[in-house]
């Protein structure tokens, strides 16, 4: 059996990492080999490189910079884990690809959607995902989840100039997601975040294992 | 006055580093502010990609997340460094440029040429040199200058093997610096390395006061 390549988009507070094990653990039980990663990073250069892109020191980084640095840190994702993966008949699950990209960086940041898309197209040999789960929650919904997880590491005063700067962002970066799904909705499946971790969950397992039968028997 | 930027480009070996430090000497004491730096590095940000690319423990580092690295290293030293100086009226000069990446990346890995020079136009924001000083020597020359500097660290049998692997590839890499001279004449000139030192200087101090003249006049 060939492998193939699932991945999970969203905002932070979306629950993607809790649904990716989630699913990991039930298709494993089911008999097939799962591979778990994520973005940026998943190989020992790519988490290097993860370091640069995420490190609060580097507030002074360009777009350009951080747009290579993804890029950079996904190709060699790519070409050393996943596809070897993928060729060894593995399920590799991953939290974010280059939708991601797209969604933050793009709409986010407002840098050239064909920019974006020919540098990680490059960066990936043209990989794309078979299925991506979209997790879609409101943006008030993620970022009160966000604001309860930075809880007492910042005053009440920070936080609101931040979380007012991040609504718009965000909000540009939801839009940025919808409009992928709406491009491409055999590939995207937007999956409604704003329930139980059981109910999310119960939708992907049902859409994945159907997914896996045709994907055995194609 | 507008600042201007100056690259120096050609093979290990070739003595572009002091070459460079000369010209800064000479034209600074012409009056010039001159600002030395070089590729990849230049920046904190940079500096930090650059100690990636060039570790020998990444030995399984893919040829696109070579290219991405040096390119972001690129975009941070072009906005954070480069743009500056020029705009605050200095003179930068570059060790090492765009056209680094196309000989060896395009001409010597092998990476579509449309590709790298579209990324690093990117990672640029357009910005290339008004004059490029490309040191040529014979790759014969070049590599045994690097063999006399690997003296000592290596014993010979292995050195060989890396040499006679080396030298294809630098061909190609020199055929490179030489097809980009071809295409733009005006602003790259080609320099015989292959003379003494003072001799070298001459010539790139000649053509500079000459090009930092017109420039102050323009």
């Amino acid at each position: 059996m060939k492998g193939i390549f699932i991945t999970f988009e969203g905002p932070d507070g979306a629950g993607k990492t809790t649904q990716l094990q989630k699913l990991a653990q039930e298709i494993t039980a089911l008999g097939y080999d799962v591979v778990v990663t994520r973005e940026p990073g998943g190989t020992s250069i790519s988490d290097r490189i993860r370091s640069i892109i995420l490190s609060p020191e580097n507030k002074e980084m360009t777009d350009q910079a951080e747009v290579l640095l993804y890029a950079a840190s996904r190709a060699q994702h790519v070409h050393e884990l996943i596809l070897p993966a993928i060729e060894a008949g593995k399920v590799v699950l991953c939290d974010r690809f280059i939708d991601a990209s797209v969604a933050y960086q793009a709409y986010g940041l407002g840098v050239d959607r064909e920019m974006v898309t020919s540098i990680n197209r490059y960066a990936s040999s043209g990989l794309q995902a078979e299925r991506t789960y979209l997790l879609d929650v409101p943006v008030e919904v993620s970022q009160h989840r966000l604001r309860q997880r930075a809880a007492g590491t910042q005053t009440e005063l920070q936080l609101d100039r931040i979380e007012q700067k991040g609504f718009e962002y965000h909000s540009r970066v939801r839009d940025g997601f919808h409009q992928i799904a709406a491009e491409e909705p055999q590939r995207v499946k937007v999956i409604d975040a704003n329930r139980t971790e059981a109910e999310i969950a119960e939708d992907i397992l049902i859409d994945c294992k159907r997914l896996l039968e045709v994907h055995l028997s194609g």
